[in-house]
């Protein structure tokens, strides 16, 4: 019997990196997770992943699964046809560093490397909420918001790559600044950042995760946060609908889970702004892999889109 | 020698419907313009278009050249999957019309149907301002804004074909009531309609060529409505291209003649919000193709696209 491939799925944070290792059906067969030491700089960094790499290559491989390709999802806005980091804020010091060149340096096997927020919205697809959709959109509510688009079965990287930045789709055009240099993003109204920072004229400084508990006991100010995050969620992803005609958008991220405390007026929201027939046509989920989403997501774009 | 394949593109209105014959590399070999006669309903335009063609293909056709698929630009909401019209303002009475089975019944040849919108977008991409461009977006400021984005050198239809109403995407979550519903759409503040409204305080009832008359007379109220009208844009085309990445953002329809007078703060606008790599690559353009994008799209659809 041949033996069956094997997909490793690297999801680089400025904190820790994980991977996951998982077969062309996706179903996990280990992981790993390690610091990122990132403050060490880009080649330690990209020697301890190689490192981490080979341990669980070793840990999973055997007579029957033998390692065919290694994706990448990293933070911050890169290059796709260079291979170059632009510019990163988790990974300060990256800016310029060519990670594919890098990487081969190390690996002799098929590599993808893909923006971590889009590698989230494709592991979504592939094992998750999206699963059989093949025009889907992901918001990832964060620290920030990220996102990404897929259209026909394919994350839409635009021309450099640079594609997927959907927290800063204007919700406001005289809104709140944002740390882009715009203002009014959909990122100032529906990332923890911004729950905390609505919550704060009724409750002082909290996180995100206090004004989801007051929610969750039915308090009034804490509510209402939540029935603005849905308002300009439901502004954004009716943008995104006229635009896109997905069938599905699912809203992952750790500030997600507050989903119900903000859905109904998400889709209030939608449904008054988008065409009837497009909002008829899309469903607004909760995304379901949690934090690995981005290692699936680099696992498929090794899969089907690495190259040596 | 074989005889080279022909296409028709005929790109059906409210009012008319033009038909363009071209080749394969986009030469106009012949052209027709007719009455579309919307009141006598659908089965009668359909002939009439079709009794066109016919015409058409027979002042195109020779020894050298034979019609090889046809494609349909149609205005409103289309389901592609099923080639049903679901609404269309400019013909009414044709909701729930299948025009692929009606089509069919008459043409024995491939045929594509594409909304005429999305249908301009391709034109411009195949012929005009988008040549050579995969990642390419077109707004067509006319009564309404159209538009459609392509990715990867397709036009994306969204999961029913719904996709491209980018004149719905919200620019001012509190702004002036849309008849879409919504309110704040980019339609009502770079469409001929939203330029005469926002000059009426100043000028009374007037067109928006004739605003545009007035700024190329250095009239400052003029020059305002014009800024304001880029400004918008810019807005709009921030969101887009963080989302989308695109090489290249056209700008096309009647009101598009006066480029000059907004692009200056369409781009300051964009500028101050999309990202600065997002920036970088893409070109902001007039669009070239005029009246006749749509009849080289619906071709450019044929020839791609066309089915049986």
């Amino acid at each position: 019997m041949e033996a069956a491939s094997l997909y490793i799925g690297m999801d680089l944070g400025g904190t820790t990196f994980k991977a996951l290792a998982l077969t062309a059906e996706g179903t996990i067969v280990g992981r790993i997770q390690q610091d990122t030491q990132a403050a060490r700089g880009p080649q330690v960094v990209v020697q301890r992943m190689i490192d981490a790499l080979r341990q669980l290559q070793g840990e999973t491989e055997a007579d029957t699964h033998r390692l065919a390709a290694v994706g990448f999802g990293v933070p911050g806005i890169l290059d796709l046809p260079e291979g170059i980091i632009r510019r990163s804020p988790n990974l300060p010091g990256w800016e310029g560093f060519n990670l594919r060149t890098a990487l081969k340096q190390h690996l002799n096997l098929p590599i993808a490397i893909e923006n971590d927020a889009n590698a989230a919205v494709v592991g979504e697809m592939w094992l998750g909420a999206g699963r059989g959709t093949r025009h889907f959109i992901m918001l990832t509510l964060g620290t920030g918001v990220g996102g990404g688009v897929i259209v026909e079965g394919k994350i839409v990287h635009g021309v450099r790559g640079y594609g997927g930045e959907l927290g800063h789709t204007v919700v406001d055009p005289n809104g709140h600044p944002c740390g882009c240099g715009s203002q009014g993003c959909l990122e100032q109204y529906a990332s923890g950042t911004a729950i905390a920072r609505l919550a704060e004229p009724h409750y002082g400084k909290v996180t995100a995760r206090d004004v989801a508990e007051a929610a969750q006991r039915g308090e009034p100010p804490a509510l209402e946060v939540y029935r603005q995050v849905g308002h300009y969620l439901g502004i954004a992803c009716a943008s995104f609908a006229n635009m896109l005609n997905p069938e599905c958008i699912a809203i992952g991220g750790g500030a997600a889970n507050a989903f119900p405390l903000f859905i109904d007026a998400l889709q209030a929201s939608m449904r008054q702004r988008a065409f009837a027939e497009v909002c008829a046509s899309v469903r607004v989920v909760h995304a379901q892999c949690g934090n690995d989403a981005g290692g699936f997501g680099a696992a498929y774009q090794a899969l089907h889109y690495g190259s040596v």
